[in-house]
């Protein structure tokens, strides 16, 4: 079982974030939550969450970069959610030994994700919080899947991008 | 004119982000605006906000760290409040020189963040999203006040500390 936390505030908007959704949610032993459908006011339910993560193997977190990170609602939920007793600290081992795969997407390409970028720095640098969150709760951390520029690629090469997802996810699935 | 944007999701528990707080409130031209009380349902806001913040000489972020970020509703605030046409892109100039200064409370020791601690990384690592927003946004990013072992400090040192960040605060009033 994998469980996809999609958070996109607007996915209505959204082009790049919805054919990557969309191309693995037919997958068997998929599961999308889609997080601002769930909670547009915020109001997470904290034990339903917790139950839907125990049960799954495999974590993937599907939302577009804002401002070098999550967006709020995902921030919120890691708060409430990945607490202590149950993500971390003494008997908290919900979440020990499960894949985590992180699958973001960017408005900039590989030149803004430079020393001499607007961003300043390589996507990588980034990373670091989402990274560690997932590591200090005993997930393994898998190689993030990023689509940079996803507002401006075209049809094709967006569609290549959603079959490397799906091979990334089917692959999860192996024990 | 200095603009604290304090996001402790419970400010009841909060003793070392109470401490700072309280220590620079009283400064003269300093406003607090504690986010989780102005919007414990996470409806910002936006033009209030946008307005306080234009008004503003100086931006001090106050927040425990969460999962090696903001807590969730501050993540959201930036998210809806520092949108493109205001803080970046075309005529995006409202944050433009502004002072920006992080100040952030954490559970670990210098030890926790380095290569051989739990965490992993040296602190610094983790500031790469929140520093980058601001510069994006053409703030002047100043050296982060970083308290760590918040919740183990005893009552002289972060009465010191809370010195020290007054100290920090009038200085940034200076023109």
């Amino acid at each position: 079982m994998i469980t996809v936390l999609y958070a996109h505030p607007y996915p209505n908007r959204s082009i790049a974030c919805k054919a990557l959704v969309e191309a693995i949610r037919p997958l068997e032993g998929v599961e999308v939550r889609t997080l601002y459908d769930l909670y547009p006011d915020f109001d997470i339910d904290v034990p339903a969450e917790q139950a839907a993560l125990e049960a799954t193997d495999a974590l993937v977190l599907l939302h577009p970069i804002y401002w070098y990170s999550a967006p709020g609602l995902l921030k919120h939920y890691l708060d409430v959610v990945f607490v202590k007793g149950w993500a971390y600290g003494p008997e908290g081992t919900k979440l020990q030994g499960k894949d985590c795969l992180w699958v973001a997407t960017t408005g900039g390409d590989d030149e803004a994700y430079s020393g001499s970028g607007r961003h300043e720095q390589p996507f990588g640098q980034f990373s670091q919080p989402m990274r560690q969150t997932a590591r200090y709760c005993g997930m393994r951390w898998l190689d993030p899947f990023v689509l940079h520029a996803s507002h401006q690629i075209d049809a094709a090469a967006l569609a290549k991008a959603a079959e490397q997802l799906r091979q990334r996810i089917s692959e999860l699935k192996k024990p």
